[in-house]
């Protein structure tokens, strides 16, 4: 029996177990994929308060070893139900095993949805594909990029892009914006910004870096765009699923909690990215980590009497 | 004009300009004593993800190098007033200057609560009463000292205290403390350190330097105890008054607003200890951080558009 299983080695679970561990608490993390999580995919990471350019993968290695020195068990395992039992006390099962934790934290993270390209050059992420301008778009600056997206997010990152980028290149499936009207008005008054309605991205050109984009345009003609970086902005998939016994799911499939980091269970709480929240960042995700073990651990005082 | 002024220069409000700088926004932020705020007062940082136990201050010396080297001013002027006028702008007021600005952060943290006492001695503050045992506690090198407070900022400094000190009386309201049990366990250990439970220090007592504490035993008994420094660590109190014409304030002075970071004026956000949180720790800091700099930054791509 743990204190607390944290489901998620991201940058919001690992924060939640250093704040666990720091409170005295057993903790063991269960991880799907890789730990680190999506951070560990930024080639830099420079928006971090106190770490000058540091990459995302030693971030989340620097993070692994604090928590692991502090005991921090992990198993390489994807978590595919929660259950609060009769006692009280909560059964994770996973594809292999079953866990029992006084304490849940979730933070499984989401996962950006990915642009299935033709020729399906994964190897280019990184080097010139990217899916967070926040953090990546800075490396551009005075340079053309091109965004992918119709929605809030690609508004976001076209804005921020035109801020600092020589132009900007919008490509949209259709022929209009399902973001606020207030970004799309910021965005078609800006001068270096060029919206390329109805067109679909069909593939990433280059060698070890994006070199061009390959694009049909709204009459159906393949065309190429030489660029040195592109991003893609479609979307990010939560994988919540297994927790619908203990939390509430949004239309979208996030877990329904504000900053307190509270499910609608007991003993349950929700960090990082899966969560309802406004700006993804790896600094909201740690924050999170941060105050769900908090509250779990004041939970777990409470148990105690 | 600046695009973005900061009041504050903490966690939050040194967070919020990294991201607003990467943002290629123009920065000033107005800090009223010194840079770095309440986390440079910490000797140990041991909670903050992928930074191993580093002190406060280094974490703030490296986030100002951070965002000098991108471009931030810094003015050592305390905010007064903030108003939006009539054009959209803000003015905001030091003692000194006016600085305008489109858009206004605000992250002007919080400070330590003073204990009221009987005989009102705010004069011996800085003469044997102290509210920072990292900043003032090496005077005491070899000599007793008294911490009061029963949370994690009374335990660090009695721990700190407790390396070169003879001996550090730590006085609590109650019989238990309130803080992370890694904190407990470690103060407990000591055999340098007496815990006074149950106690109520009433008066501080001395010429021009602090000579002795008057406290409340636990049988409710008037005693005295000789000492030449006490280190005060009650809490924290917001300072959000200069503030009243763009932001509403809760009861105890915070200014209201959620994890958007918005306050009720459009293009004025809050950032860290002042706004109303559950959890205030660095890690919740600089998550604001980023996110009133990302809305700012939209903010203001929505006003050229």
């Amino acid at each position: 029996m743990y204190d607390i299983i944290v489901i998620g080695g991201g940058a919001a679970g690992m924060t939640a177990a250093l704040y666990a561990l720091r409170g005295g608490k057993t903790v063991l993390i269960l991880e799907s994929e890789s730990l680190g999580g999506q951070i560990a995919t930024s080639p830099r990471l420079e928006n971090f308060p106190s770490v000058k350019a540091m990459s995302g993968e030693q971030f989340a290695d620097n993070l692994f070893e604090q928590i692991s020195a502090m005991g921090a068990e992990f198993e390489i395992e994807k978590a595919v139900d929660v259950i609060k039992r009769e006692d009280g006390f909560f059964t994770v099962k996973t594809e292999y095993k079953e866990y029992e934790a006084k304490s849940v934290i979730i933070a499984a993270g989401v996962k950006h949805k990915h642009l299935r390209t033709k020729s399906e050059r994964e190897d280019l992420v990184g080097h010139g594909v990217y899916y967070c301008a926040i953090c990546d778009g800075a490396f551009y600056k005075g340079k053309e990029v091109a965004v992918i997206g119709d929605a809030n997010t690609a508004l976001q990152y076209a804005l921020l892009l035109s801020g600092y980028c020589k132009k900007v290149y919008v490509y949209t499936l259709f022929d209009k914006f399902f973001g606020e009207k207030a970004l799309v008005k910021a965005l078609r008054a800006k001068d270096n910004i060029e919206v390329r309605p109805n067109t679909s991205v069909i593939d990433f050109i280059g060698d070890k870096e994006l070199s061009a984009i390959e694009y049909k345009d709204a009459e159906g003609n393949i065309k190429r765009h030489e660029i040195p970086a592109v991003f893609v902005a479609i979307g990010q998939v939560p994988d919540n699923g297994a927790f619908s016994k203990v939390a509430d799911l949004d239309k979208d499939g996030y877990i329904t909690a504000d900053e307190n980091c509270r499910t609608r269970t007991e003993g349950v709480f929700v960090a990082g990215d899966c969560r309802t929240k406004a700006v993804r960042q790896v600094v909201t995700a740690v924050a999170d980590g941060g105050v769900a073990a908090t509250n779990a651990c004041i939970y777990l005082e409470s148990l105690e009497g």
